[in-house]
This record gives structure tokens, C-alpha cells and sequence, in this order.
């Protein structure tokens, strides 16, 4: 029974470890041989054991000034008491520290102060966070991706004023998008950006009204940079008439000091069901409550090109949604080592076999159920880490290959891979929030636990950065059919060069067999479902697509991840690490793999269901 | 953004409905043909218009009185000050009215005062206070659960002191069966009973503690029953030493008036996810905080025979797991409704084919993805509605069917159905919770709509009175083998039956051949399973056994609510309702059945995954 206001009863976990260091240390160097890239021009100075610093860093201030307060800042929301919202102390604190060591610009370049790590290892550096304390872990996310995009888009000046500013702590950042009336709909947005003749080269005056903004407004950094999405005045309607402004809370003065308060104005916090610890807010721009002198309207100013706004701010969204992915990897790994710990510990029946009540209790981590539970999650959030990683290292791979064909091929297969980046570890990772819950029974259904947060908090992620039927939508409709089907044929490439390997082996001979009829399947059904040429009708079941197409990305990766644990036991000996690698990848072989079957016959049947659906029978 | 004290954001859908009136009636009169009942003896008082008076009232009281405090009481969690436990004052005066139209004993005979309505109407009736506010309904679900044992069970000082003052309404009742060390093995509890010499007949002393105990204390009623699962000194370890024993917060005189407060005594309020309505406690026996006069210990009395208290209190644990199975599919109806609404409500987007944004915005309800999750949500709900009434009228069977021979049978059907009348709403259901809050989207991740609340509350639903693991390998360890595999056989010959009357119609062919095949399944299937003798082996994939079991009586119902669809279409013409419940029922056959492919083919596997792991490799 937790004190309600500290969450003192979740302390327990706080020193438990929330993500595996034996793992990553698995898939960044077993797997993805990420040492490899230190040949590289950009990773010229790094080793190993400068990522294995870094990563150290990470692990122990995630957990030291990040997981402590996870619980507290769930029980304690932001408030509002119309001049400023206020937030425990102990997010502040632990964001500075980060800040401190300069995680805010790990992978950028050492010309803007940026330690220039790969992709792949800051990824994982950044999971330690996330499985800590997701709710605090968004500011720097959100302020790393806004200062990304500066730093491709931005003018020198915004660059100076506002993104440096943001990689070295001080300012931070959100991306405004959604409006009351506009979510996915983005083409309807309807804030607008009028020229301000008065403010020099590209600025504006901005009107409207952006909702859901997380962090949009706080006292944890002196400056907040908003990205708005906003139709400048007489330009077209739908997503080509969109522009991105930079519209910080306080302009800035040429002497880098802070100017007049803009008008940006808190109108509403949100109250959500997790992640309470981000001020999620309703934003007001340009209503008349602050106005630096000039024209009416919040100051603005335009960042790259006019009507390029969503080519922009997909630079941002395409990071955010694997960044989404590896927030839902990290909270679902976070409960099944809760639920692992708590399996081993908790006392409870006998074997199956076993009557009366003479023998001994066992650990319920006896019991197959729980076993069926823990090995199906251990699936779900290694398989996730795994991907979330192989994402990165495409990421790295598209930036530093040698030849711009090999640059173009990695980019161009993380572009098909994104959707389900995004969304693979969203659906399966919270059903390992799920598992834990049902592992740890009544006491996971309470608030002593971390796993009841970790729960409510993984549920936001089928949502935010695009739906799960946007990311179908954008696999089917656009990412597989892309340049003439070049996107497919990649990644069909890819899985049977995976399968190529594993002929060359015997240990995964039913393995591979399963695979390579999945990935015929995906080009069979494809092609099955485009021959229709109406896309009302070629998306309807496009869930169902996502669904098999990402379990059988997952089992391949799967296949790779055990194929790299076999090698490691070649050169290194057995341990029991690896035997549950493993097992895990022939787990998700014989219980998860033949799941796509039935989705792929849907696909496949061209179903009409829904469209045949009047509404007046629902 | 709602106001956190009174949940007024949440106001909105007060007055909206929290379940179908329609598809009662529907479902109570086309097609479980409740009417007929009132040719038996036991209804023969009752007609039509009676069932109707009773499910309007309910339906009212629900909407009225349950519903509008439903979310205050979410943000409004009880609070204990070391004297007594405070709630807000709605749940009192809504239990109160519950009370006084006689719902409390809606069921019971008429010489105790009950209106002695077929089970089928009353768990009709119930679902509306399930669905309007599932916290409040469990107040009541657990004193007529208590009540009912004592009528069976209890002396007739036990009931005239306690049964009868519980169905006035006058008194609460519990079941206390978990302890902090002991959940789901029920053969370990400690808490002991010690025969009081002093107290008269059947009068002991109890001593322990007892965790997860719902209403445990509270000030909505004169005293609260406990009815208390120990072990008498001396018996055996084990379940069969295990008694039940009536444990009276306060005792009760001869004359009826309350006597000494019995030393029961909180020692602390759980905290959970969801259901914060509803008082969970940890209590006291026998601490020595009240002793009543005479030896120490609680004042408790002997219910039944001595070592048979876990057959007692499974006649209280079927009706609670049907309880539960009804729970579930009324907070996943509720959002379904809700769901259903918003999408008809909002507009976003265009069509697939339609590009640009010159054309009006759709409402979403006209999206093939929402459209998905409606018709997916659609089809658990109101097929949990036909399942959990199936079972009710099962249970009408078993008490009043003319001969011996049907009610035996009835009973046997129930049994072995009543894991899945238990877990497959908490599965299915709890997946129309989800689906609803991502229909609402971001706004349904939000404590300003019902959706975020209910999602909560229906997470307990896979836990209490029997987690699903309990519920496996109740299915298939105990039940479709118990009496020679009887219980099996009555099932396939049910379902059979049905096919047969389906090969009598044109209409149903396709379904009829796809659940043919999937019977089949279950009898080969569970062949072959057992085909093994080692328990252990046997129940190793039990969880996937339930779950394709559960999906396939689920497509035999839907074919049956198909079927009874048509019968009313060709009685009185075709309705959108009929449209949608034909439709509904295909969609259940096309989208749902063929996931068993893959379960079943597990399960025949034997596969030995978990059993054959090491616990190291986790």
C-alpha cells in the first residue's frame, strides 16, 4: 500500500535493473557488430569502450536520478495556477544532469558541440531512460528532435538563437502540430501565418490554436522553441500549403540574451491516463496576451522552405515515431524484468503433477502459465530492442555507408521498416505490459507496482505520432508500393540473404523454412491485394497487413538474433544468456510466426467487410 | 480537461446509453426465447411485461444513479482515518434506491421476500449497473453472491440474522478467501478456526489475516458479512481441511438489533488501477482490537459441514465467475457504445480514393480502419452478452427444467463452460476497451472520456476469482475430462445440434462447414492431448486450448444469434439492428474463427517450449 504521495511503495524497484545491459551488449556488438562503424570517417575517434562508457553513463543515471521518481511524478501532475505550471523538483534535476553530460547532443556533430555517436548507440543509450521514467525522458526527446530539425533546416541565425541553446539544455522543445479539430487530418490544419513586413526576412505573425503539445509550456528550461505547422496567408489548402515556424515562448536578443515574452499562451493541461508527469497542453498563438510590440499575433519565423512544412517536419516525425518505438520497447522490457523478478520470488502452488499440500510451494515461475507469460514477452521486448536498434543502425548506415548505393538502400529499407518500427513494439511490447500485470495477479493491479504505471503509461504509444491505422495506411499504400516497389524489394532482399545464411547452417533449417514461406507470402499477397487498383478497397484490411508483414520482420530478426547467439557460442562458450536467446528465437518460430497465417489468408481474400458496412448497422 | 473533484468532464455521456436495450431484447426473447420460461412453476406469476418492467427499471435506475458518480468516485478513491472509511455519498444512495426497488433478491424465492425472476432476466438487468458503474455494482453483485450461499448453506438462525437483513439491503456481505501469501492456492491459507465451547453450536474463533477483500469495510450498510475460509484447528492441510465460517462485523442479538463489535478490523486500503469505488482491503481476524466477550479471536460461525467450505464457497465462485465474465462484457459494451458514438460524431479525413482537401471531412465511423474496430468490438461485446446469457439460461435449465435428465445436462454444459463465460470476455471484451480508446485517440488516452476509465476498470477482470491460467486448466484438466469426459460430449452434441439446424437453411453454409471443422478440432484436439497421461504435459498449452475452445463456442453462439436474426426477419421484416447482427455474425467467421488455425495446431503439437525450459534462460 504505496503513500499516495511519494510512491514510496514502488521504491523498491528503484535499484532493480529496468532494461538488460546484457542484451544490449548482445545486439550492439554480437549482432550488429556496432564497433565495426569506428572505421568510419565519423566515428573515427570512438571505440568500444567510449560507447560502453556512454552507455554505462546512461544506465547508472537513468536509474539513480530518473526511476526514483517515475512513481512520484505519476501521483503529483503538473498544475497550473495561471501563471506557471509546476512540476516536482526531481524532473528538473534529473534533466540537467543529462544535460551535464552532454546526452542532449550525442549523435550530433562535434562542430555544434555533439559527441558524433552512431545512431545505434545512442538509441540504446537513450532506451535506459525511457524504461526509467518515460514521462521524463520526452523533454529531452522532444528537444533533440526539434533541434535536429533546426540544425538541417534552420537559418545560421536560428540555429545560434534557438538550437544550440537546446543541445546544451538551457532551451527545450516541442513540435505543434494537432489542433482541436485537426489530428491525423493534418492537410486540414488551420493556424495561420501572416508575413510581418516589420520583422525582418521570414517573419511572421502566427493565429491558432495547437493541442496535445507535451512540454509545451513549464519552468524546466529558461526558453521554450515551438515548431508550428501553419497555412501562410493565401497559400493552398491541404498539406502543400503548410509551412513550419519557429515561435519560441521568449525571442531571443542578438546578444543570445532573452527578449519580450511572445504570445504563446497555456490555455489547458490535459489529464491523460499515464505519462503524467509531461505537461501535455492546449496552446493559444497570437490571442492577444503578451503581443511584442509590432503587429498582432505570436512572432514567428519561417524554417526551411514555404509549403515545405510537412517535408520538414517529417525529418522530425520519421525520428519521433522510431523514437515511439523504442519508448514502447523500453516500458514493455522494464515490466518483464519486473515480472521476471517478481516470478522468482513469489511462492505460490505446486507442480501440475503434485496433490495435497505436503511438498513445498514453488516459484510460480514453475508454473507453465507463467513461463507461456514471461518466454512470450522476453519474445516481444528483445525482438522489439532488436529492431528498434537494426532501425538505428539503417539510420547509421544511410549517413556514413561508403557508396551513396549503399546509403540509398539503408535508407531506403528503414523508410519501409518505419511503420512498423513504429508500431510493431506498440501493440506487442504493451502486451508485455499486459503479461506482467497477470504474472504479479491482484498485486500488479495496484499502484505499489511499477508495473501498473508501465501499463497505462505503454498504452499512449499505439496512439501518438501517427495511429496505428495511419502507419498501415502508410505500409500498404505508400511504403511497399514506393519507387515502383523498390522499397518491397528490398526488404525481401534482405530477409532471403538472412535465409541464404541460415542454409549455410543446420541448426535452423525448420526455422528458415517457416521464414521463407512468410516472405513469399508478403510478395504473393501484395501483389494480390495491388491488383485491385482501387485504394479504398486495396487498404481496407491494411491493419491486418501491418500485423503479418511486422511478425515476419520480427521473426527474421529473430532468426538473425539466434544466429548470432550460435556464433558467439562458437567462439565463446555456452552460457545461460544464450541458451535463452536462443530458445526465444525458436519460441517466436513455434508460437508466433504461425499466427500470421489466418492474417495473411485475410489479406489475401481481398475482403470487403468494412467497405460493405452500412453504417446504421453498427 | 475535466474537473478532477467531480469527473463533470466525464458528464457528457450520463445520459447516453451504457448498453443496447435492443439487443437485450433481442438476445432475452428472439433468440434464448426467455418468455417460454413462464411456463414453469417456479415463473409461472411472471409474463413478458414483467421481465420488461424489471429491465427498464434497472435500466433507468442505472443510467440515473450509478453512471453520473461513476467517474467521481474514480477521482474520489475511498479514504480511511483509522475510525471508519469514507466514500462519497452517491454510492450509498444509489445502493440505496438499488435496494429498495427488491433488486437485491430479484432472484430469490418469494418466501423470502424475492421476486424469483429467471436468472436470465436478472444477469440482463445487472449488466446495466455493470456497465454504468462497475465499482457501485459491486457491491451488491457481492452481498447476493453471500446471501445466496447462506440461503443454501446456512442455518436458519444464520439466515434470518444475516441472509435476510442482506437482502434487505440492511447489511453487506464479502467473500474472503486470498491472504498476502496466499492467491490462487487456495489449499495453503492459514487463517485458523478454533471452536468456542462458549459460544454454542457451530461457534468458533478466527484468527488471521485476509487480503483483496472488496468491501470489506465501509459505512454504506448497518454491518458487513463475512464469509471466511479457514482452517478448524486440527483438520487437515490442504483444501480439504478447509471451512466456511460467518464472520459479522458486528454480531447480531436474537432480536435482530446489533450486538459487539466483532474483532474484524481493516488494516489497510489497496490501491488499484482501476474499480477505486469499491473499498479493497487487507482485514484483521482476531488481532484483539474489539474481542467480544469470551475467548479471544473474531466471533464466527460454522456454514455447512466442517472440511467442506471450498465446495460451499464454489457455489458462490460460479456465480461470481459469471459475474465476472458479465462484468467484463458490460465495461467493454459501454465503450463500445461510446466508441461508436464519437466516430459518428467526429469528422477527419477523407476517403482513401479522395485527395486534396476541397472536399468535406468524413466523420470517422466511415474509415475502413475505425470501421475495423467497431465491427471487431461489435462482435465481442454483443457475442459476450450472448454467451454470458446463455450461460444464465443455463443455469435456468438447471434449476427448473421438467425432468432430472435436462436439468442435469444444463448443469453439466454450464460447468464446463464456465471458464470461458469467465475469461473470454475478460480477454475479448477488454480488447473493445482498447479499440475504443483508439477511436477516440489522443482524446481517449484522456480521464475526460468514459473510455479511459472503463479500459482501467476492465483490466481486473482477467485476474479476480481466478486468474486465466486458473481458468485453463480448470477447462482442460478438469472440465471436458470430469464423468468420462461427459461434459466434453454434452458441448460437441450442442454444437452439433446447432449445425444440424443450420444444414436446414441456405443462408449459413460457409459458416456452418468453418465451424464443422473447428469442432472437430476440439474433439481431436483434446484427444490427442490427453493422449499423454503426465498433468504436467497435458496443461502445458491449456491457456491456448481455452482460447481457441472460447473462440469456437463464441462462432457457434454467433451462428445461433445469426440464425435467430434471420427467424425475425422473416417473421417481421429486415431492420438495420438485423442487418447489423447478421453481418456481425458473418464478420465473426471471416475475421475471427480462422485465428483457432494456428491455437488448435499448437496445441496438438505438444509442444513442450515451457516445460523444457531452464528458469536461468529468462
Amino acid at each position: 500500500m504505496t503513500d499516495e504521495n511519494t510512491g514510496n511503495g514502488a521504491q523498491q524497484t528503484i535499484t532493480e535493473s529496468v532494461l538488460s545491459a546484457k542484451d544490449i551488449d548482445f545486439l550492439l556488438y554480437d549482432w550488429l557488430k556496432v564497433d565495426e562503424l569506428c572505421s568510419r570517417q565519423r566515428f573515427s575517434d570512438h571505440s568500444r569502450d567510449v560507447f560502453d562508457s556512454v552507455l554505462s553513463a546512461s544506465e547508472e543515471l537513468a536509474k539513480e536520478q530518473f526511476a526514483p521518481h517515475a512513481r512520484k511524478s505519476d501521483l503529483n501532475e503538473p498544475t497550473f495556477d495561471g501563471t506557471a505550471v509546476s512540476l516536482i523538483p526531481e524532473i528538473k534535476s534529473a534533466l540537467d544532469q543529462f544535460a551535464g553530460i552532454g546526452l542532449l547532443s550525442s549523435t550530433m556533430d562535434e562542430s555544434v558541440g555533439g559527441i558524433q555517436l552512431p545512431q545505434t548507440v545512442a538509441k540504446a543509450c537513450f532506451a535506459w531512460f525511457q524504461a526509467a521514467n518515460i514521462a521524463t525522458a520526452s523533454y529531452p526527446m522532444l528537444t533533440m528532435a526539434n533541434a535536429n530539425l533546426l540544425l538541417e533546416y534552420g537559418t545560421e541565425d536560428q540555429i545560434q538563437k534557438y538550437a544550440l541553446p537546446e543541445l546544451d539544455g538551457r532551451f527545450f522543445g516541442t513540435m505543434c502540430l494537432s489542433e482541436p479539430d485537426v489530428g491525423s487530418s493534418l492537410g486540414d490544419v488551420t493556424t495561420k501565418a501572416v508575413p510581418d513586413p516589420d520583422g525582418g526576412d521570414g517573419a511572421y505573425r502566427i493565429h491558432g490554436t495547437k493541442m496535445w503539445i507535451s512540454g509545451g509550456d513549464h519552468e524546466l528550461s529558461e526558453n521554450i522553441v515551438h515548431l508550428v505547422l501553419a497555412r501562410a496567408e493565401g497559400d493552398r489548402p491541404g498539406t502543400k500549403g503548410l509551412s513550419l515556424f519557429l515561435v519560441p515562448k521568449h525571442l531571443v536578443n542578438d546578444d543570445g540574451s532573452l527578449g519580450e515574452r511572445n504570445d504563446v499562451v497555456l490555455s489547458g493541461l490535459n489529464h491523460k491516463m499515464g505519462w503524467r508527469g509531461t505537461t501535455n497542453t492546449l496552446l493559444n498563438f497570437g490571442e492577444g496576451a503578451h503581443t511584442p510590440a509590432g503587429a498582432a499575433g505570436a512572432v514567428g519565423w519561417l524554417v526551411g522552405e514555404r509549403g515545405q512544412g510537412l517535408a520538414c517536419m517529417f525529418h522530425m516525425m520519421n525520428e519521433a515515431r522510431i523514437g515511439v518505438g523504442a519508448g514502447a520497447v523500453a516500458l514493455g522490457y522494464h515490466a518483464y524484468l519486473d515480472a521476471l523478478r517478481y516470478a522468482r520470488d513469489r511462492r505460490q502452488g505446486r507442480p501440475d503433477g503434485a496433490k495435497g499440500s505436503d511438498s513445498p510451494q514453488i516459484p510460480i515461475s514453475g508454473h507453465a502459465d507463467i513461463r507461456r507469460m514471461l518466454m512470450a514477452s522476453k519474445s516481444y521486448v528483445e525482438g522489439g530492442l532488436g529492431l528498434v536498434l537494426y532501425a538505428a543502425r539503417l539510420l547509421d548506415e544511410s549517413e556514413t555507408a561508403e557508396t551513396q548505393a549503399e546509403r540509398d538502400r539503408a535508407a531506403l529499407l528503414l523508410d519501409v521498416l518505419t511503420p512498423i518500427v513504429k508500431t510493431w513494439p506498440s501493440v506487442w511490447c504493451l502486451k508485455a505490459n499486459d503479461h506482467a500485470i497477470q504474472v504479479l495477479g491482484g498485486a500488479g493491479y495496484t499502484r505499489d507496482h511499477d508495473v501498473e504505471q508501465l501499463y497505462r503509461d505503454n498504452r499512449l504509444n499505439p496512439i501518438h505520432e501517427g495511429t496505428h491505422g495511419i502507419q498501415a495506411k502508410d505500409l500498404l499504400g505508400r511504403k511497399v508500393v514506393m519507387s515502383g516497389g523498390e522499397g518491397l524489394k528490398v526488404l525481401l532482399e534482405q530477409m532471403r540473404s538472412t535465409l541464404a545464411e541460415a542454409a549455410g547452417t543446420s541448426e535452423w533449417n525448420d526455422e528458415a523454412a517457416a521464414l521463407s514461406a512468410a516472405v513469399d507470402r508478403i510478395e504473393s499477397v501484395t501483389a494480390a491485394v495491388w491488383s485491385r487498383g482501387d485504394p479504398e478497397v486495396v487498404l481496407e484490411n491494411a491493419w491486418t497487413y501491418l500485423e503479418a508483414v511486422g511478425h515476419t520482420v520480427l521473426a527474421w530478426l529473430w532468426l538473425q538474433q539466434g544466429m548470432a547467439a550460435e556464433e558467439v557460442v562458437r567462439d565463446r562458450g555456452h552460457s545461460s544468456f544464450l541458451r535463452g536467446k536462443i530458445a526465444t528465437a525458436r519460441y517466436f518460430f513455434t508460437h508466433e510466426l504461425p499466427l500470421t497465417g489466418p492474417w495473411f489468408d485475410l489479406v489475401e481474400s481481398r475482403s470487403t467487410t468494412f467497405s460493405d458496412l452500412d453504417e446504421s448497422w453498427l
